[in-house]
């Protein structure tokens, strides 16, 4: 069983809310009831994002949640200032995918101790980057646990500006919008080496990820589909296609040309075969993969100039890859999974 | 260092929200960027929610995190429907301690391992509470890690309605919605001695508590203050009486009598001392404490027939607590601390 299964499994299928005053509603009947029983959910589980109805006039409310535990999302022995801003970043970085701009967020957390040293650099690595993104810490938890931080991020977009996943169609062009696979490097040298041996771009990518704000909100109107590539390019491309596929009742796939993924600086000295599996299917990249028609090319790249475009939906299930000969090889969607044995 | 200390200390005072394109802002400048980059947050860190402008015209919109950590709290043996129930019930009484209406919640969960059998229970016991509150599950995260969950709900309340903690006036009556000490009573016997043998009501206080919306929503405009009592009611106590000092610039406290305090019917058969030390210090309640005018104490009887009335807001710092015999002794404001050692 995959992430996905689980979540599909276990946490899709909902029994019905009950109403106010229905036998085991917990709710009781009151004067305004009616108002506030009414659902304000436009879009649930599935996305970058979940978008509410939101508190301005025609906008929706956009929130996503992501939990970091140590060891698993960061090496044990990461700096604390970079813990604090990745959890952040990668929230943040659902936002952006959606195309929303933030509001503010919560925080819980689970430390081993108390170790003002490790507080002081977490704290300002997190609220540094709020304080860019400006996003607030408005509440939250801490607890005595092993070390893991969970962090929900609430945003705003316009509500017919949403980048969802699922509206890419058939012959619109797939963009990526900057250099993929130098943090999955640094997690690939990170296994057996120490972090001062490991490509300085590499670890910063790694460890100091920034959401693409610029790109998400540049592409309101523009993009047919949208999300944050966390798992891997070929990975999150399946999970576009498949949501737009099931949106639209028919399978979608997609041609990717391998020439034109936009290899981060520190994957050019390694063998051409190695860097293109860290850039297809590494993770932690947080840039934005996304789709636009072909007629707006012109404009991506005016509005996104750090984009690139690699390839094509088509109407053929499966994802392709052609290399410099121009010969195709099917191309897996093998990401990163966190329950893979 | 405890709890209160840790947050005060790292993460209330934040860094100035940068502009859009201001130095360092990741946020371009935009064309709604001026509407989009006002701030919706009404109240941040500190009560049961926080509170943004809300969707509803006239509403705020609640937002609260709590994280449960296996073996903290929750034992690890404890049935997997009632650690679903609980982790979400606790988040619900966040809001109903704040007089708001349910609107949705995110799940971040970390298993260590993905047992069928395990999440079948865990997903039935969250999703019926979701269910009974209409609060839908609108998104997270699962990830492989330490037991540990972490949910964020949602909710809205009439702006003027929000019941926060700072709101208690010298003078005001104290009440609690129903009776306290059986979680508390659970979690003592349960240290040393299996769950058949613990009383069947304190069991299921502890397991299976239920978020008051009947008693918050009906507070709504009556009380001056609320919260829930979650780490015991003499340190919740003394977090209200501080809230509410600090928002009016002068110290207050509080005198309560022993003998109105509802003692939960499995205390009865303790020694007294040993039944009010559980009642005023044990946690996981999960009942409201509030404060509401003594001209109101008809409305708030009539209103919450399950509510007792045990004591009195004082203008004098400190608590106090007066016995059988009207003598009166210090009350430690000592409760549930995560980080005490």
């Amino acid at each position: 069983m995959n992430e996905f299964d689980l979540i599909r499994r276990y946490f899709e299928r909902q029994p019905p809310l009950l109403r106010p005053g229905e036998q085991g509603s917990l709710l009781p009947v009151t004067q305004t009831s009616h108002l506030e029983g009414q659902s304000l959910l436009q879009l649930g589980i599935g996305d970058d994002c979940a978008l509410l109805r939101g508190p301005l006039e025609g906008a929706h409310l956009a929130v996503s949640s992501d939990m970091l535990v140590a060891g698993r999302h960061f090496f044990h022995d990461t700096d604390a200032a970079a813990i604090g801003h990745k959890a952040l970043a990668v929230n943040l970085s659902d936002l952006a995918a959606m195309g929303a701009w933030p509001v503010g967020f919560t925080l819980a957390l689970a430390l081993p101790e108390t170790d003002p040293h490790w507080l002081e650099g977490f704290s300002q690595g997190l609220l540094t980057l709020a304080s860019r993104a400006a996003c607030p810490l408005i509440g939250g938890d801490t607890t005595r646990g092993p070390l893991t931080l969970s962090i929900t991020v609430l945003g705003q977009v316009p509500h017919s500006r949403a980048l969802r996943r699922d509206g890419a169609q058939a012959g619109d062009d797939i963009w990526v919008s900057g250099e993929l696979g130098a943090a999955a490097l640094a997690v690939q040298l990170r296994r057996t080496q120490p972090a001062q041996t490991v490509p300085i771009e590499a670890l910063q990518r790694l460890n100091w990820p920034l959401p693409r704000f610029d790109v998400g909100l540049a592409l309101r109107g523009v993009a047919s589909a949208a999300m944050d590539i966390s798992d891997g390019l070929a990975g999150d491309l399946a999970h576009l296609l498949a949501a737009s596929g099931r949106r639209q009742g028919h399978a979608l796939g997609a041609v990717l040309d391998s020439r034109s993924l936009p290899l981060a600086a520190c994957l050019r000295e390694l063998p051409p075969d190695e860097a293109l599996v860290l850039a297809l299917h590494g993770g932690d990249d947080y840039e934005l993969l996304f789709t636009a028609s072909p007629e707006l090319a012109a404009t991506v790249a005016q509005r996104c100039p750090t984009a690139h475009r690699i390839g094509q939906v088509t109407s053929v299930s499966g994802m392709l890859l052609s290399d410099a000969k121009r010969r195709t090889r099917p191309l897996e969607p093998r990401g990163y999974d966190h329950f893979s044995t």
